[in-house]
């Protein structure tokens, strides 16, 4: 590939991420109830956890594989809206004091800190809640029909429950200080961030059309996007400084967590990622150019600096 | 009514009662993860705080609904099971330290006093999700097609959710130690408990077949059994002893929580709590002997001694 081509390619994604970081931005605001509406300290507090910051990895994920298969935009909003309300109540009750007691989250007071905790317990509880209500009530996933919505509550609640993302948080807290080998520290990965990166693709395509071929390949990709970004975060909780990261580095170490990084070392760490990464690009082959955003977006969960 | 028809009456309906704490019980322990299951710790609080105690009075009122529209006890199990996960949650997370901080539910320690306040957080998160796993998964509710289902999720979301029961909770938090109007401390229970019991009624009504003006009677039981439930927990705040509760009693005083006596008086909210019984019997008139359990429910609420 000539330097003009990726260079122009690298731009063309760029634009992509910034238009879809909007777009995600505009369609969370209106999926959460105003901050005018009563109770309006919950409903601040639940927008303050959601709104404005945060990589959206998962939105982005929901909208390239939705590309993938074919699905409208607008579907893909709220199916993404309702995984990121996931991903930021799971935020807000583990940065609890009787979780990892946490201060600092997308570069801002947590929201224990900002509000009390109190309003962090409501405001995460709500969170939950208003990913099952954006599912159920959203007007853009009307022409999807109620077999396809099914299968997105489904899809999020398995993900997210006892068997995926809280299961993984509970294995987690059970481990500090102790040891751990690879397989258990995967297979606890594979379901406190796994399961919900997984499930980000799989609703992406329940939003469109998708054989089972189809979905394997996704499967395949999802599974090896979902490891390294648990790999790369291990790294950089390492390598990167508090400042750049938005939340505070090194705090794995510091409360005693097993780690890809504190059991592999460093430079292993890194060449599973990498290996992984080209592990998601193989998967995507069978979709050719259509795949080609859950490409960059595998490329930027392996190379991100934050 | 002849007293001999009374006491028969009273039986039957005692007979109902617990063949139908049986049959929820067994739904609920098939509805949950096993204790076995990864994470162990997880799925055993679950457990705990779901199984082996409780009224059970959201369960009954999914039924009784339910008997009045023709629904198949089966398809009342899951959305009995799923609200019945949902004010479960609420409880687990509501006696937590930075909340009520109580140290005894249904006659046991709390789920942070029998585990710790990490899991107990994790336990409520877990809960509420597999509420929505049991509406997306259980076969029992498979007849009931894909659109009565998705009913039942935006049923259950939205009572559960920040304009209904945590919104409520959010309500409470706020005033405590504050005035509240009578009108404002209706308000709030409507969504704090009077929506989840509505669901209740509701869902009920979505496992069978209700025509609009059927649907509107229940709503009437459903506003006045959710309200005079609360006036009856003030009540009994107030005139019952820890050890009938099976949960601290005299809370409310000693948290300073505006109540219906100790804004009304005892015996003006005895008298509201009476009148809305007779509301709820009017409400169901039109129904006629179908609705005999939900007329027994109301009863049973209002006259009830924990």
């Amino acid at each position: 590939m000539s330097d003009s081509r990726q260079t122009a390619e690298a731009g063309d994604f760029a634009a992509w991420m910034g238009a879809q970081g909007a777009r995600t931005e505009a369609a969370l605001d209106a999926a959460l109830p105003a901050a005018v509406t009563v109770p309006c300290t919950l409903h601040e507090g639940m927008r303050y956890a959601v709104l404005g910051g945060g990589k959206r990895v998962r939105p982005l994920l929901v909208h390239a594989a939705g590309e993938v298969v074919g699905a409208s935009p607008e579907a893909c909003d709220a199916a993404a809206c309702a995984v990121e309300m996931i991903h930021a109540y799971s935020l807000v009750h583990d940065d609890m004091p009787c979780m990892d007691d946490d201060d600092l989250r997308r570069g801002r007071p947590t929201v224990h800190k900002a509000y009390d905790e109190a309003t962090a317990l409501l405001v995460g509880d709500a969170l939950q809640t208003q990913a099952f209500v954006v599912l159920a009530e959203a007007a853009s996933l009307a022409g999807l029909g109620a077999d396809a919505r099914m299968r997105l509550v489904a899809e999020l609640a398995r993900a997210s429950g006892s068997v995926g993302m809280a299961g993984g948080q509970a294995i987690d807290l059970q481990h500090v200080g102790l040891a751990m080998s690879l397989d258990e520290l995967e297979a606890m990965h594979r379901m406190k961030t796994g399961a919900l990166l997984r499930a980000s693709v799989r609703m992406g395509a329940y939003c469109g059309t998708v054989d089972e071929a189809g979905m394997a390949a996704l499967e395949r990709y999802a599974a090896a996007v979902g490891l390294a970004f648990q790999v790369v975060d291990d790294i950089l909780d390492v390598t990167a400084d508090t400042a750049t990261l938005g939340k505070t580095a090194g705090k794995d170490a510091a409360h005693d967590k097993p780690t890809y990084v504190s059991l592999m070392g460093l430079e292993p760490a890194r060449q599973l990622a990498e290996q992984l990464r080209t592990t998601a690009h193989e998967a995507l082959a069978v979709f050719g150019a259509r795949a080609r955003r859950l490409g960059e977006l595998a490329d930027l969960i392996v190379l991100r600096s934050n």
